[in-house]
Formats: C-alpha cells, structure tokens, sequence
C-alpha cells in the first residue's frame, strides 16, 4: 500500500510541503521523486528488494526519504538506536546481516567504528563523508522506474526495529507493509490521525512510534514538521510558527511543554489533538494539560514495537464530556478497529474481567516475527496472540488498565506487588516529580520496595514524610521499605524509566540470579 | 481481520443492537455466538474453509449471518442476484461449484429450481422448508469454537460477486479478506463511516455496496438497520424512528425521499452523512438534496465491484464550504487513502491531466481475479491496475470526472461521442426526468445519436423542442437526431440504466457484429 500511497501523494497533493526540518523541506512530489532515485541508486548497489539497510540517522529528511524508498522499492529499513553503543550497533548490524549503513554527521564516529566492526558498507549522507564511504546523494544521479516498484506485497518485510527497551537482550522485530499499513488506518479509523494535519514529530524513528508516525503521513500525505531532537522552547516556537495542530507526545515532554517559561506567551491554539503514550499519565498531568490545550482532544494510545505500535486508544470524549467518566482516564483504552485484547492467566487460560494477568493482543498490527529468533517468537506469539509482558486488566466494557510490567512486578514476602500501583500514590505527593519503585534484595522476603524520586523545584526531600504519605493509601507490605532521592531518572528513547538500569546496583554483588540475568 | 473484529464487537459492545430488521433485532455478542454456531454445523454439513456457499436472500438476519460466519470461518459466501432467471442463477451455482445454496419464503422457487438443475444441496430458513432441505435453524445446534475460527489470512478468499451488470455475461469477482478489509478501512479513515452511527442499509447483499455495509459493520461494531428492499415512506419511517445517522443512496433513491409525500412531515434531523454514487447525480438533485438535509455532509462514491466498492471519494466540504468550488461536485471524487487512479489512453500509456481515456485503479482493493476466468482477469488487471471500462479524465489535483462507460460511447461518422455529455444536457430540461443516450445503426455515420426519456409528471413530449434545446450546448454531431419518450427505463440492481437492453432491438435485425456480442 505505500507505493501507491506515495504516488497518491505525488499526484493529489505535490506542491504540498511533505516534511520541514529546521531550515529544509520537501515536498510530496519531490519526495517521490527522490524515493525512486534512491532505490535506483541502491539498485545499482545490489541493495534490492528484501535486502537489508541500517540507518543511524536523528530524525531528518535523509531518514524520511530511507523510509520512502524502502516502502517503494522493497529493501527493508533498519532503523538503528544512536543512544546505543558501538557494540550494540556492530551487534545488530551482524545480525540482520545489513547490506549498508546510512550515517551523517551527527553519529558519524559511532557508525564507522561499528561498520567497520561488522564489515557493513558504510553510506554518508554529512557533510565531512568518511573515508571508503559511499556519497548519499551519489545515489541519486539516475532515475528508473523499474517493475519492482510496484507494490509490495502486504506480507512482505518492511522494517526491522531492535527492542529488548526495559529488559533482556535486543531483537530484531519484523513488520510487514500489511502490518503498518493496518495500524496506520486504523488510527485514521478511529480519528487519531488526517490528512489536514500539521504535525509535529518528536519520537526518533528508531522507536515504532516515531516511525509509525512517518508511514500514516505517507498514506494521507499530511504536512509534517520534523525535529532532530525534543526541546521544549523550540517545539513551543515550532507550534506557533509552523500552525501545528498535533502530535504524539510521552508524558514527559507534556510537562515541560507545559513548565517552559515562554508556554503562557505562546500561541498553542492551533493544536488541536494531543496522542500520548508509552509511559503513565498521572491525573495530575492530564488536568493540567487538558486546561492548557482547551481545544485539543487527547487520545492514549497503547501498544509495543511487537504491534506495530498502538493496538489501543481511549478517547479523551469519554471523560471530556458533560457527566462523562473521569476514572476512564486511568485506562489505556480499548482494542482499536480489528484488534482484540485478552488478559491471560499463568497457566495459559483466557481470564474473565476485573483479573490480573499478562495482556496478549491479536489482530493484523501483529508482527511477523522476531528476526532470526524463531524460539523467542513461539515464546511471544502462541496462538496469534502477541504476549505483551505487561500485566494488567480488562473491564467488562473492554477498557484495559495496566498492572505493571510482568518483570517490574515485586515479589515480596510471597506477595506480588505491582510497581505501578504504589507509584501512582507517590506521584501524589506535592514534592515528588517522578519516580520508580523497583525491587532490592531482602534476606527474609526475597525482596523489598524501594523507590527512587526526583523533586519538583524548590522540594526538599524526606523520606520519612513521603512513607507516611503512603500509609493508609497502600497495604502495609505495598509500602517502600526505603526511598532515595536522585537528580533524574535514566529513561530509555521512549521515555520510559530503565527499571533494569536502577536494579542492576542493587543485585550485582549477589551469584547470578534469574532477575539479574532477564532484566 | 473479520474474525478479530467480530470478537473484538461481542466484547466492546456486546449488547448493542447490531441489526435490526423488521420486527427482528440481533445484539453483537449473539449474532458472535450464531456465527459460531453457524459455522460449526456448516462444518458438520463438510462445509469448510474455502467452500463455496451461496444464498439467495433478500436483505436480513439469516444473510447477515451467513456473511458474518464466512468471514470467521473462511468459507466463501456467494450471495446471488434474486431478481435473476432460474438459468442464471444455476449458472452460477454450476460456475462456482458451490457446495450448498440458502434459501427462505421470498425467492424458494427459484432457488429449488435452480439447486436442482445443479445439483446443489439445499438450506432452508424459511417458514414451509422445501422438501429435501437442511433447515437453517438447525444448522445452530452445536457450538464449537475450533481452531479453524481464528483469522484468516489476508489473502484467502472471501466472497464472490456475480457481475456483468450493464455488458457481457456474468463473471465471478473473488475479493479477498483483506479487499474488504482495506476498503472499510480506508473508508472510515476518510471519515465516511464510524462506529457511532445509526446505519440504514438499502443496498441489497448481493450487490458490492451493500456487502461492504455490512463488512464495515463488523469492523466499527455499529447500529445498523436493514430493509429487505427500498421503499421510501418505510425508510423515512424507519430515519425518523431509529434516528438513522447514515445511508448509501443511489440518486434514484434520493429522488424518491425527496419526492415523497410525508418527506416534509418527517423528522430526519438525525440523519448527517449521505453517502451516493453508482449513477449519475445531477446539480439539481444535488441542490434539493443539500437544502433538504442541511445538517448532513455529502460524500459520492466511486468504485466498482472488482475494486470491493469504492477507490474514490468525493467529499462534500470541497464544494459545500464558503467559497467552494461547487464546479467539483460533477467530479467523482478522488483516490482515497491507498488507491491510486490512471488515465490510460488506447495504446496503454498513461495520459496526462484532461485527457479522455480509460479509468484504472490499482491499491489492495483489486480484487483477487475472476473466478475460473485467468482470461478475462488477464484482460481486466494489467500491472496492478483494474481497467474499469468506464471513460473518463483526470484533472491535475486528480480529480477524476466520468465520460462514459468506454461500451457506451458511441461512435458516429469516426467521431467519439459519450453518452453521458448528451445525457447531462438532457436532465437540464425541466420537463426531463430521466434518460439515456445509445448508439443505433445508421447506414452512412455506422452509429446515430438516439435518446430515451421519461418526463416529470404533467410534462409532455416534444421530440423536436427537445432536440433544439440541446443545439447550441452540444456540438452538431453530438446532437441527438431521434427522441423517443417511454414511462420507465430499464435498471440493474444497483440503479443503472441497462443500456444493453435499451440498444438490443436496434441491433437485433442486424447480422451478428462486436456490439451485439460483446454488449
């Protein structure tokens, strides 16, 4: 479907300004243009169809025009994590036995080390090319519109996108053009998403949102403004300059839209829909947002990589309207249009609702597979089930609520103890801006409550103060046992807390054990 | 994605009315459980994945059913036109090797005819079973949910449309779960449905449009309510009475809403979207119809059985806004989400803005082929593109604007004349109520322009005026040289002028020629 949706885009909307990038923009036509180029150009490389291209590239026009041709042509985009090491790239790149990989200036050192490392052909697009390395817009001099640019098949692989995030070792994830196409309309389906749209996009393209992003403004040919990275003051000016009207925001980056000293002088009222996700949205927060963005309808979306991003959306409609159901809000939303989730037990059983256990989601979203991992993909997907790893629950109207990551949760004195729950009641202190409660070796109870917070500006820590604040919200063996106060809170690219990163200190001086080598 | 999507309606919304028809009414969760139960005793029947099952129903519970069940189980439904000869229906019986053939008390002569002629088992859901019949309700003594209900995949089959329409015998349109799939989709992305509405369905079954009403349904999990056949007191009935939201209407249909004596009595305030197409719309009926629902968007359809409906969508707010262009509304629309239109001219290129040419579409509603028919699928899908026969341009925001059926165009003196230019001139008479232009021998120019007209009540015929009222506003050779007036025209299904019908007798003396065989 995306060859077509880009000569669709090509043809109804051409002058229409594509994708804006600080001081650069494209237009649809002559993305397409160049989309076909840049496949005749790795044609002439032996990169073809099915083969694979890494990209370690921040959000930019390169990267969109990689995504293009890829979608177009059939050689299928990898995507790679420029947080990462030069290990974990040269590691991936071995894996998935790229063909080439795609840098520029911005992560050029990481890339040709790992390159090396992997023997991978190296493509530079900056402005200093490394040595032995391809130009990137040599790649363009011809231009043939050859048969294998027709479409692809829906079942063919589009992309691989290396996750293992919050826990366990990096695998590569395939989706197919079917798989993001589906999760691409079906979020025009429910209204989260249109082709009238100026938006703005934050998420690196190495995370499936950010990428999901890019293949739903290829099908409805929306205008795009694109940032390398998320700051505050600069995406305040781009929503005012630009008319942005939406974007997909992590909880995070809403409260310092909302904290930034030029907010209250900034014209935002062109904004008209806010989607958020990946981590908790605290009531807090989505007030203070709500009042903030009167006009915007907030939409949580919930999903992972394995999914092709959101499998479920609650629409702020439901808790915005007169007598509507604020409690709602707690909710990550419901199987969107041609998604199911079911809540499975230990032993493998469908649970009825209002039950904790894994939450497993079916439907066309659903990857391929696990590159090379046929084992972990029998272990994720049985029975067209993806298992999320995030437990959870389901109401009797479908609204799905999450317990915790299945691996955050705490085992404490035979209790399980969801780590979510008792941040929730921490987030409700006036002092505390974030936190994590993760589980630290006890020698009676397995494991204790420990919890780690940042302040807001101007609080003063104590942890005395903070238990108390506890007491009476939670049972008693839900309660931190300690809590310790840092300046921040390491996150991954998501913007979700790296729990794995907190409790390694805590576990490292003990034999190997299953949560020290899993997590 | 049916499958998924029929589950996901049971537990999202279970006890919503999902059709209602007549004094009869089915909530999502149980028509979930007789689908499965349908599905299980056809299974005992041998009836499995893959098999052909065909109905002649009217619209109703038992057809919503059977399709419900084909889509969760992967048999192929294979509803059949009831106003079809014995012959014909056999035919297709014969054609399709279909396994059984569902009947009830409208059309059980034809169909037991039929079904013995083939030698078809017989299902009967009808009040006096025909002897020899399996009864229907018997098929749901067992439930079964086996492994055979989950999704199918995208690409098996799911239903087969008999078409031919207004030329040339019938072929079997095989469209595939992931057809249907894309194009309620896509159409719900381009917001002409939604899980929120109040669906009256007058298309019949058997015809593609109503069949993707009904696809749609169970994806979006609507309100829907059926009649078995259109009459326009009932629906403005059943508008007023259900608070319907939305429909599909031919223009003809419209007209008679408009028309009807209690229209102005009738309280159809609720309704806000409608949807048109498969004939032609006049400015005029346009303009009624847009004063006489104020409230309601306007949104024409344009597509065709080998494409699962509609591959392009004319949305009302281009030309209904402040300073629209209401020029546009004479377009068909454009491309939606995924599809792609071209223009091709008779050497198979593709032709630039406002050329005439043939109409192709391509994107994932093409149809899988015809059924038995590699020739005629040959002929019909070139590179990925549906050849619609139907002529016509695009303009450089590609819009596309209908010419013609290309069998229709008549050709007089080696000149190219479409008959839908002489017709638009025709309806501007205000004595015209409808008409249609066809090719008749003529001894020197090979074809003449002849028109067949139906008058407005109280309006009287004059050959000789009407002829003068289209000189000056067609150029001489389009001119029609004969008029005659009759008191109906012919109309397949779907509303269409049977222009084949209407030119036969004309040809009919004639020795055997392309148009008499190919028409």
């Amino acid at each position: 479907m995306f060859g077509t949706s880009l000569r669709r885009a090509a043809r109804l909307h051409g002058n229409r300004c594509a994708f804006k990038c600080q001081e650069r923009s494209i237009d649809w036509s002559t993305l397409f243009e160049r989309a076909i180029r840049l496949s005749t150009g790795l044609g002439r490389l032996g990169i073809v169809r099915g083969d694979r291209l890494a990209m370690l590239l921040p959000n930019g026009l390169e990267g969109i025009e990689l995504f293009a041709s890829s979608a177009l042509s059939g050689h299928v985009i990898v995507p790679l994590n420029f947080r990462w090491s030069i290990d974990e790239i040269a590691d991936s790149l071995v894996d998935c036995s790229a063909k080439a990989l795609v840098v520029d200036d911005h992560f050029r050192d990481s890339g040709v080390a790992a390159a090396a490392r992997a023997q991978t052909t190296l493509i530079d697009g900056g402005s200093r090319p490394a040595e032995g390395s391809i130009i990137y817009e040599s790649l363009f001099d011809a231009f043939s519109f050859s048969s294998s640019m027709n479409d692809c098949a829906e079942s063919d692989l589009l992309a691989i996108f290396y996750t293992g995030g919050t826990t366990g070792r990096s695998k590569g994830v395939m989706l197919s053009h079917g798989n993001a196409a589906y999760v691409a309309m079906a979020s025009m389906a429910e209204g989260a998403y249109g082709t009238d749209e100026i938006y703005l996009h934050t998420s690196p393209s190495f995370h499936i949102a950010g990428a999901m992003n890019v293949y739903q403004a290829f099908i409805c040919a929306s205008r795009n403004v694109v940032f390398p990275r998320f700051e505050a003051g600069a995406a305040l000016a781009a929503i005012s300059t630009e008319g942005v009207t939406q974007s997909l925001l992590v909880p995070t980056m809403i409260g310092m839209l909302l904290d930034h000293p030029s907010f209250n002088d900034t014209d935002t009222s062109s904004i008209r829909r806010i989607l958020y996700g990946a981590a908790p949205m605290t009531d807090a927060l989505l007030d203070r947002a709500m009042a903030a963005f009167p006009r915007a309808q907030f939409m949580q979306l919930y999903g992972m990589t394995e999914t092709a991003s959101n499998a479920c959306i609650l629409h702020s409609r439901i808790f915005t309207v007169p007598g509507g159901r604020r409690l709602l809000s707690r909710s990550v939303g419901r199987a969107m249009f041609g998604s199911e989730v079911g809540i499975f037990g230990p032993t493998g059983d469908l649970l009825p609702p209002g039950q904790v256990g894994e939450i497993a989601i079916r439907g066309p979203g659903v990857m391929l597979g696990y590159w090379n991992r046929p084992d972990a993909t029998a272990a994720a997907v049985r029975g067209g089930w993806m298992h999320t790893g995030d437990g959870g629950s389901m109401d009797a109207e479908g609204y799905v609520y999450l317990a915790d990551r299945i691996k955050d949760m705490i085992i404490s004195g035979g209790e399980n103890i969801y780590s979510l729950e008792v941040e929730a009641i921490l987030m409700q202190h006036p002092s505390v801006r974030q936190c994590a409660v993760i589980g630290i070796p006890h020698p009676v109870w397995g494991e204790a409550v420990h919890a780690i917070v940042t302040l807001n500006a101007g609080a003063s820590f104590d942890e005395r103060a903070l238990i108390d604040f506890c007491r009476g919200k939670l049972s008693g063996y839900k309660l931190p046992r300690s809590i310790e106060q840092r300046d921040e809170l390491p996150l991954t690219a998501a913007g979700k807390v790296l729990k794995r990163d907190l409790r390694a200190p805590f576990w490292a001086h003990l034999a190997p054990s299953p949560r020290a080598v899993t997590h």
